[in-house]
């Protein structure tokens, strides 16, 4: 029995909240469970020195978490001076991940920021954030587009994360704070709108894992990811 | 006429919305019109070091701003590596404004840590962030109250903020980021609940102002503050 | 009575000693009392980035304490790796005073820096600092002038600061550190040659005060700043 | 046709040089082919302040590359002031690899720090450390051993790690930097030497890549890595 | 012929002015020429984690340069967040320099900070530094005396610094700005006051020297360094 | 009788190894005894800005020491944050040695970047890399001449440098660790290899030392340095 008394296959509720910050070109609340994520795409009509006159644009991210997002207060990273090893790990993640489905050419010679700031933290942060940035990036296209500012194509399919894990010797999917800091084996997934793989994770928390064991882990995501899409679809129609 | 079509005494719309992070011992979302601030307070059961054994405890607070809470977006200060002069200069006003309420005796060898951070930036957010951050503090004294932390009474009054600035040539209260940066004086105010002052800051941004001017400015604050402790007393209630 | 048996609108012995630092376009060493500050004016052809190409010049200021300018040695800034708020708040407060009165038009594409550096402290180090750095800041104007490098009229006024409190429950006019670390109350005042104001800045040490007790304190900033501008007068005659 | 010539299955040259570093407990020079990792074990009788009196160890690991182990000089990150992201995400990659099969119960309240410095860097230097990581420190247990500091099996398995990735189609064991900076997509392998799995880190370069095309990587990895986990039986031996 | 018209063995006018600052256990403005530095001693009751309860104290120095001390403005060190390699340099040769003439034992359990301010730069501040340093040290050792702090003798011989450089081909003591700028050989030399070398640091600006170059710079230093005694002498008398 | 049984003018075992690093343009792994030293020189076709336009180029140093190339872990300084001052010290010493023999208007615009990288240090660190970097550096210079990068003679002479110093009362060549850490006297010189003196830096570890045991140093640096120099030639014949 999962704390949460979820199903080994089902999500925490998701929800996908856009338009919340009036002046970002796009923005998006998302929600998994008790885990909240602000994001923000901020469009900027320059580039980072090494990638100008390339003829195309990028896409990167910053990854935050508010001090009081996590059961007990943690440092501020502005005052303690420097991003954490951790944090540094998942906004690299986020914008690799965004990168992968969009089209840097069709974007042009411009970059998008995406912002990913913790209100709250129940486990899950990384997919959360991921699942919550391809809205706001999307939106941030659109509003492109009602500017005739891009042609072509940007977005080239969906991209949505979701967490595996082991739990008491059961695969599980959407890990809480509860279960991941009890999971045996602990795994993220980035996937594309048809199920393709961008990013795995998979970390043996305790016990190294079997190959059998992973595949379960596999198959639970691309469940949770397929959803988690069509959510998405939904939000922006 | 302001931007806002705002009575030249006339506040924004104020709300203050409690228990909005579900961890932390007192929250408040305080909006000032579009400056949404999300604040927490955090009780934690230890002090800094020049502090220990003096039978006394300790208020402080953080400021932070979201990159992308301003129209265009701010570069992320955890990681720029430091804290802006500007961040440094408002969490020490804010930390400083609620002591001066606070009974550090009743409140025994205990911190409690003030995050405000601003969600959305349209003027006047170190106002919202002090005005918020009254009712946070008091939710998180309440918290301690009905476990029996604390006996005696810990927060002596309220406290307030608010900014008053002169436009076109009037004086005006509470300015929002339109007249902020049109004005050719601002003063922020922090005063108790009984209407004392705590903290006066006034900068002549253009022009040196006099002292005409800046008493009609205490005595706009005077009424917007009053305004702003009732709304917290209702939202304490 | 005050510690330092002086009458409540009595200034310390104020002197002001131009062109102590031989490199220096305007230089002064200004003295309230036992509180020492060595200020120097430097001109340079360069602008900060965001100020090019726009037809007008900038005057900043940069604020240090020598780490035995004080009871107990304070550890140096540039060895601690960052400067401290206060450092910060002060140097933002010096250059906001002098910007106000300078017509930077005038001054053209140029840069003035002001380096503050307060060799002994004893309270008051940041209105000795604007009042010195008037000095310092016109001399390095005259010398541009003796160059033929700048027409028209450069300072609108004289600027100079002063701080009043409250101590045993009388106002009183510049605080010496023995009186700044018993004060109730400690306002800083930044006014023009006329009278105007500049910067207010009142704080709350211990318990708020009113709107007469700070009207006592306005009062008393404006006979002391007179004086402080007569002397300035009479430096650079 | 791979630019090296090798067969798809086919690693780089490996060889595991120890001892090498005379101060330290334990060290091994670790080639994957033009890929040259100095490994070193450091043992230290002290932890970090939250493990102590918990009754149990530690390891942990620091990754760095010299300036001109690459092709392009590097900027000494000493010299930056900070250790870049791939760094960080690296030498926490290292050290969660061994901990997994390291008991810090019976290693004792110990630090042991494994240093990984790339000497030369030609595709798979994370790989090659973890490899290299797993001599020296069975060579620092040795020497614990040898002074009766440890009873009980400290190490309970070994572990070894290698890169697969899709390179013009095809699945290829072992990357080089020709390889690698080609490559459709990219996986990292931490296993056992039971063949379980650690770690998986994959991540489309370009493509997103299919389940199919991840289990043949997985596949490439077990026979890799066996082969890894053989040679340093060998060496150790 | 030298800028200044001195003779090659002459010493710029030096000034030794002691209890330049008011809180200072010792302090001594030092005068060589227009290099004008501002240098105090402070003790201090405790003592660098490593050194604790070895039953000796401390003597450690900081120097550092107000910006506007050179003919150009430096940065403020604080103000880029970290010291120079040139400043780390010279205060360890001081704080070097000093201790090798303090009978640590006789110290006793405590720290003496000395801090070298330059106030005026004009050639050689690290050797009017350690000179006016020794004067700082020696007043700061006396007020302990005079409070019975101390029973043995702590300083053990004097010890000042000169430089010496090979200028137009021809050895001059003393080098002044434009002297050194222009020096083929630059040499700075520690002794104490019986003759002895402490320290020598001898480096080719331009062109190698040979032994017998560097001879005749140190026949010339120790004439120097004896006139510099004999000043400290009479100043402490 | 000296630690390692050496004759007071006898080096430690010297080896010179060049083209240890496939990428580098030149390279040396330089051995004085156990103290190990990787020295890479890179060519850029850039300056550093203060540089541009000048017609001459550069040669720099960066130094920096495994952490466990000591008998004790030392932290990384990139993990610190920041280069002690011991480094910058030493790779300032470098930098400056060889600069002193290279025609920078013969090498045209361009830059060399000497990196000496301690693997093992046993004493005399800094001596070996100077060593060392002069074969690097020298391969690097044949490597732009075989491309018909330059034309005149770009090294104007062999450099080389060796500590000596008085180990139980006797003037000693080459210290090694056990030495070094005993001494009363440490110096270290720069020499070319026509005998000339480029940098001495002599220190009294405990008693300073007079003239004539200064002059006996030399005597025996000049010898080994005449040795260090015949090896260098034969290591590039």
């Amino acid at each position: 029995m999962r704390p949460s008394r979820r199903a080994p296959d089902e999500l925490r509720p998701v929800t996908l909240e856009r338009g919340v910050v009036k002046y970002a070109e796009g923005s998006c609340l998302v929600k998994f469970g008790d885990t909240h994520v602000l994001v923000t795409a901020t469009l900027e009509e320059r580039l980072p020195p090494w990638l100008k006159g390339q003829g195309r644009g990028w896409v990167t991210a910053e990854y935050g978490m508010l001090p009081r997002a996590t059961l007990e207060r943690t440092r501020r990273e502005a005052s303690a001076g420097k991003q954490s090893g951790r944090t540094v790990e998942i906004q690299r993640l986020i914008g690799r991940s965004l990168r992968t489905i969009v089209d840097l050419e069709a974007l042009g010679e411009r970059q998008i920021t995406v912002d990913c700031d913790v209100i709250q933290a129940d486990g899950g942060t990384r997919t959360a954030s991921i699942t919550g940035a391809w809205v706001a990036l999307a939106d941030c296209i659109n509003w492109m587009k009602s500017r005739n500012m891009i042609k072509a194509k940007v977005l080239r399919d969906n991209v949505a994360a979701i967490s595996c894990g082991i739990y008491q010797g059961k695969p599980v999917l959407d890990l809480d704070y509860a279960e991941d800091s009890e999971a045996e084996t602990d795994a993220n997934f980035v996937m594309t709108g048809d199920g393709r793989i961008i990013e795995v994770q998979g970390t043996a928390e305790r016990e190294p894992f079997t190959q059998d064991e992973f595949l379960a882990l596999i198959a639970l995501a691309q469940k949770g990811i397929a959803r988690l899409v069509d959510l998405q679809k939904l939000a922006v129609a």
